[in-house]
C-alpha cells in the first residue's frame, strides 16, 4: 500500500468541472490546455510523488539535515530524488517558455505542487523557494540577470532562496539592517539573515540568493530596502561557475518539523563583502517582494492542503484497519472508522481539505487570469480577486491544517503520539505553515487593511456577489445540495455583515486589527462553504446525467457535512467581531 | 527571570474566594485547613516548582530517557530532584494519614500538582501515576497489600504504574489478553503491556505495577479482567526487597513530547511468570479501574491547565520583550504585546487557563466533598457533580490546551518553530493530553452515556441550576461582570437545549455518539463562562469593598474577554449538534 496516493480524481473535478477548461483555454498561451493534457500531467506527477518523494519523507524527518563546516548534507536519497525531479522536467512546468519553461498555467502547477508537498513537504520547499527567486528575477531583473540565471533556475540546475528575515527584523522588514556597498558593476553585501529555507544544501552546484539589504544612502524604514541577487558561486560570462562568493551558512535550526528542509542562518560579507547584483531599481526591494508575495503565500496555503490531504489519507487507512470497540447497535468489534466520533473526525479532515483545495485552485486561476486574459477588465477583476483570496488561502488553509493534522494524530490514539506511525510527523511539519511567509496575524491585517478597506470593500463585495450566483444556481436544489446551499446563504449574510461593519468603522484601525483574525477565519470558512456548495450542485447534475462515479456521492456527503459541522463556526466568529472586537481593542496589556 | 512563576494569587483566589475555606473546613479531617496553612503550602510548592523542577524541564526534553539493557536512565538531574521532592514530603501531601500521608484535601493537592506539571510535566507524571496505584491498593487491596506497599508509595520511596493497554486493547479494554495463573498465595502473570508511563526508571529502588490480566476461567470481555499488584522486586515480610520479579522493560517509545517521561513496553512472565497479587476480588479489575479513573482523568485535565499556564507565561514574556512593528496610532516600534492580534492571542490563552483552573479546582472540591462531607445528601450530590465534571475537565481542558500551546508558538513567530525558545516543547508535550487516560472521544461518550443519559439528565440539570444561581447573583451587575453574565445566560440556554435534546433522543445511541464531542466542548465552554462570571462577581465585590489588588481588574478583563471571544463558540456547537448530528450519524464510511 502506498504511503500517499494523489487525489487525482478530486483534482480533475476541481479543475475540469468546477473551474472548467474553457476558462483556462481562454488565456493567452493556454489554448492547448485540455483534460487530456492535464490528466497526463497529473498521472505522471502522482507517480513521481508516490514512487519517489513519499518514500523519502520519513528519512527526511528522522535523519534531517547535517551541517559539516559550512556544507549542509541533505538526507539519504534526496540528491538522487532531486536529480530525478529535474530530469523529468518538473521544475519548469509552469515557467516561461522564453527561459526553457513549459508554460502551463499556475492552476495546473498548483495541483502538481500539492502532490509534492503531500508526499514530502520538506522536499517540496526547495522548488517552492526557487520559484520565488525565478519570479523576482524574471519580473524585476535586467536582461543580464535574466540571461545569466533564469535558464538554470528554471531547469532546477540551480536553486534559489529568499533572504528577508534578520534577528531584529521578522514580521517587520522595515528593521532590515544588512548593507550593500556599491563597488563597480556590483555591490558588496554584508549582514546576517535567518530562517533561510534551503540556504545551503548539496542538491545543486550553485544557489542563487535573493537578498534584501540597504544602500549606504538609503532612507530609513521600508522605503530604503533594495533587492540583490547574490550567488553562492559567481557566474562567468560563459555561464560557467567562477569563484566562491563571500557568504556561508553558519548554522541550521533545530525545528519542530520539516527536518529534511535545512533552515539556514546565512552570513554575508565576513571577508569584505559578498558580490551582489541589484535587481531593478534601488530602494524598491520591498515593493518587488510584495509582487512576489501572492505566489509565495498562495503556495504556503496550498501546503496546508497538501499536508491536510496526506494526514487524512494516513488517518483513514489506520481507521479502516484498527479494530477497537463496538459501535452502538453493532454485534461485534469493528474498525474504528465505524465509530461515529471517528467518522466525524475523518470527515472534518476530508471536507475541509476539499474546500481548501478548491479555493486554492480557484485562486491560482485568478492569478493566471490576471496575467493572461486578453480582456483588461477581466484581468483587473481577476487581480482584485487573487489579491483578496491570497491572505485567505494562506491564513485560513494553514490554520485549518493545524486542526486537520491534530485530528490525524487523534484518530491514531496513543499510536499517534509515538513517532513510528508517521501521524506525528504531519503534526510537527504542519506547525510552520501559519508562521512563514507572513504569520496568520500578518495575513489577517493584510486582508482587513489592503484587501478590504483600501478599495472601500469593492473586492469583498464582488466576492460575495459571486457567492450569490452560486446560491442562485442552487435555488431548486434539494437533499444534501440544499443543506449546503442554506448554510452558504447564512454564511453570506454573516460575511456581508462583517465586511460592512469593517468598512463603516474604517476610521478606527484598532478595531479592524482586533477583528482581523476572526474576519480572516470567517472569510475562509464561508469561502469553503461556497466551494463545496458549488461542488454539490455539479455533483447533483452529474448524477442526474447518469454518472455513477462514486466521487459525486462523496462530494455531496462532504458538502452536507461541512454545511452542518463547519459553517456554524462562522456565526460564532461574527459575534466575536461585532460584539467583541471592542473588548479586544480595549485590552490594557497590564491585565495580561 | 524564572522559567515559571506559579500563579499563586489566582490559586488563592479560586480556593479562598470562589470556593471559600468554610466549604473545605466542613469536611471531615479538614477542619484545620485555612488560608494560612494553604498559603504556606502554595508558597513552598511554588519555590520547589520554580527552583528545582522548571530548570530540569528542557534537559528532560533534549536528553530524554535512555534504555540500556532493561534499565531506563532518566535525564541528568532527575534523580536528585526526585529525592528532594520526597524529602520535602510532597508525595504524601493529600494521602491518608494512616499510611503516612498529610491528609490535605484533593483541592489543595490539585493546586500543588498544577505547579509540578507547569514546571515539568514529564517529571510530574511519575507522582501522578503513583497516586493511581496508591488509590487502587488503598481502596481495593487487602490488609496485607496495604501494609506492604502503601507506606513506601505514599512516601515516594517506591513509585507505582498502571498497566492497562495492550497492542490490541487500547480504548477497548475488553480485549485485554494478559494472563494470570493461580500459584499458591499468588498468581503468575504473563503478557505484554504498552504505553506504561514510568514503567521503568532509575528514580527509586522498586516499582509497583498495577496490572490488568485474565484468570484462566475468566469470562470474556470486560467482566473477566482482574487487577494485580506486580512489584519489580518482591517484598519480604520485613518490608525489605527480595528477588527480582519476572518482568522487564523491553523498549521505550520515541514520542512527540514528554521525552523526560519514559513510556515503556513491559513484558511480564518471559521466564515462567511474574509474581502478582490479586487486588480485591477476581474479575472485578475493570470496575476497580473505573473507581480510580475520576482522579486520573481529573489529573490529566489539570495537566492541561498546567501546560496552558506555562505556555502563557512563556509567550507573555516573549511578547513583552520582542519589539516588532508599529501598532496603529503608535509613533514608534513597540513590543508585540501592544499589537491587537497578539493581545487577543495572549488573552485567549490566559482567560481559558483561568476558566479551566477554576473548573478543575471546583471538581476537586466535589471529590473531597463526596468523600468527606458528613451529610449523606451532600455527599451524593457531590458524587454526581464530580462524576459529571470529570469528562468535561479531562476532555475540554486538554483540547483547549492544544489551542493554548499552539498560540504560544504563534506568539513567538518563527522563533516558536525552532526548539531553542521552549515554546515548541509545550506544544509537543501537550499533544498527549487528549489521548491518554481515555481519548476525548472516550470522554465525550462517557459524558453523554454514563453522565448525562443514565440518570435521565439529573446531574446535568443540577449543574445548570447552579449556573443559574450565579446568574441570579449577578442580576445587578454592570460593566464587565454584566458582559460575562449575559454571555453565561446565553450559554445556559444553549447547554440546556442540548441536554434536553440528548435526553429526548436517548433511544438513538448513534445520534448521541455523533453529538458527543460537540456536547463535551459546549459543556466545557459554558462551564468556563460560568466560572469566570462567578469570578467577575467576586472581583466587583472586592473592588467595591476597597481592594486595589490588580488581580481583580485582571479577572474582570479575562471574564469580559471570555464572554465575547470564547462563549460565542457555544452557539456554533449547539447548531452542529441540533442540525448536524443526524448528518454525522448517517455518514456512510464509503464516502470517506
Amino acid at each position: 500500500m502506498l504511503e500517499y496516493a494523489a487525489p487525482v480524481r478530486d483534482m480533475q473535478f476541481v479543475i475540469g468541472e468546477m473551474i472548467g477548461y474553457e476558462r483556462v483555454a481562454a488565456l493567452a498561451g493556454c489554448e492547448e490546455v485540455n483534460a487530456e493534457l492535464v490528466d497526463a500531467v497529473l498521472e505522471e506527477a502522482a507517480k513521481f510523488a508516490a514512487g519517489v518523494l513519499a518514500p523519502l519523507n520519513r528519512v527526511g524527518d528522522t535523519e534531517g539535515c547535517r551541517l559539516d563546516g559550512d556544507v549542509v548534507h541533505t538526507p539519504a536519497g534526496w540528491r538522487e530524488a532531486y536529480a530525478g525531479f529535474c530530469e523529468a522536467g518538473w521544475p519548469s512546468l509552469a515557467m516561461n517558455p522564453e527561459f526553457g519553461g513549459q508554460g502551463l498555467p499556475k492552476l495546473v502547477a498548483t495541483a502538481v505542487s500539492e502532490m509534492w508537498d503531500s508526499a514530502n513537504m520538506a522536499f517540496g520547499l526547495c522548488p517552492l523557494l526557487t520559484n520565488g527567486a525565478i519570479e523576482a528575477i524574471e519580473q524585476h531583473g535586467d536582461d543580464t540577470l535574466r540571461e545569466r540565471y533564469l535558464a538554470k533556475l528554471v531547469a532546477g540546475e540551480w536553486t534559489g532562496t529568499m533572504n528577508l528575515t534578520e534577528p531584529q527584523a521578522g514580521s517587520d522588514l522595515s528593521a532590515v539592517r544588512s548593507r550593500a556597498e556599491p563597488n563597480g558593476d556590483h555591490y558588496l553585501i554584508s549582514g546576517q539573515k535567518i530562517f533561510i529555507t534551503y540556504g545551503e544544501h548539496d542538491l545543486t552546484d550553485n544557489i542563487v540568493h535573493l537578498v534584501l539589504a540597504r544602500l549606504p544612502d538609503a532612507p530609513e524604514g521600508t522605503r530604503g530596502i533594495s533587492l540583490f541577487v547574490v550567488p553562492k558561486f559567481l557566474v562567468n560570462d560563459d555561464g560557467s561557475l567562477g569563484a566562491r562568493n563571500d557568504l556561508r551558512c553558519v548554522s541550521i535550526e533545530h525545528k519542530i518539523g520539516i527536518h529534511g528542509s535545512p533552515t539556514a542562518v546565512m552570513s554575508y560579507g565576513d571577508n569584505g563583502g559578498a558580490v551582489g547584483y541589484l535587481v531593478g531599481e534601488a530602494n524598491r526591494g520591498l515593493m518587488y517582494m510584495f509582487t512576489m508575495m501572492n505566489a509565495a503565500r498562495h503556495a504556503v496555503g496550498r501546503e496546508g492542503v497538501s499536508i491536510g490531504e496526506a494526514a487524512f489519507q494516513h488517518a483513514l487507512k489506520y481507521a479502516r484497519e484498527r479494530v477497537q470497540g463496538q459501535p452502538p447497535g453493532a454485534s461485534e468489534r469493528a474498525p474504528i472508522v465505524e465509530h461515529a466520533d471517528v467518522k466525524r473526525m475523518l470527515m472534518t479532515m476530508k471536507a475541509q481539505v476539499e474546500a481548501m483545495r478548491a479555493l486554492s485552485y480557484v485562486c491560482a486561476l485568478a492569478y493566471d487570469t490576471a496575467e493572461l486574459h486578453p480582456d483588461d477588465e477581466v484581468r483587473a477583476r481577476a487581480t482584485r480577486r487573487g489579491d483578496l483570496l491570497t491572505p485567505i488561502v494562506k491564513g485560513w488553509s494553514t490554520e485549518t491544517a493545524q486542526e486537520i493534522v491534530s485530528l490525524g494524530v487523534q484518530v491514531h490514539g496513543g499510536m499517534g503520539f509515538v513517532e513510528e506511525t508517521g501521524a506525528a510527523q504531519y503534526f510537527r511539519d504542519a506547525r510552520i505553515l501559519p508562521i512563514y511567509e507572513g504569520t496568520t496575524g500578518i495575513q489577517a491585517g493584510d486582508l482587513v487593511g489592503r484587501k478590504t478597506l483600501r478599495d472601500g470593500g469593492t473586492a469583498a463585495r464582488e466576492l460575495i456577489a459571486d457567492m450569490e450566483l452560486t446560491l442562485a444556481n442552487l435555488a431548486a436544489a434539494d437533499g444534501e445540495a440544499a443543506v449546503a446551499r442554506d448554510a452558504l446563504a447564512t454564511g453570506i449574510v454573516e460575511l456581508r455583515e462583517v465586511v460592512e461593519w469593517l468598512v463603516a468603522g474604517a476610521d478606527d484601525p484598532q478595531l479592524g486589527a482586533a477583528a482581523a483574525n476572526h474576519y480572516l477565519m470567517l472569510s475562509g470558512i464561508v469561502c469553503g462553504g461556497w466551494m463545496l456548495a458549488d461542488a454539490a450542485g455539479r455533483a447533483v447534475a452529474a448524477i442526474a446525467a447518469g454518472s455513477d462515479d462514486p466521487c459525486y456521492r462523496a462530494k455531496l456527503a462532504a458538502a452536507a457535512f461541512y454545511a452542518t459541522q463547519i459553517m456554524p463556526r462562522a456565526s460564532g466568529l461574527k459575534r466575536m467581531i461585532l460584539d467583541g472586537a471592542v473588548v479586544v481593542a480595549g485590552l490594557d496589556t497590564a491585565v495580561l
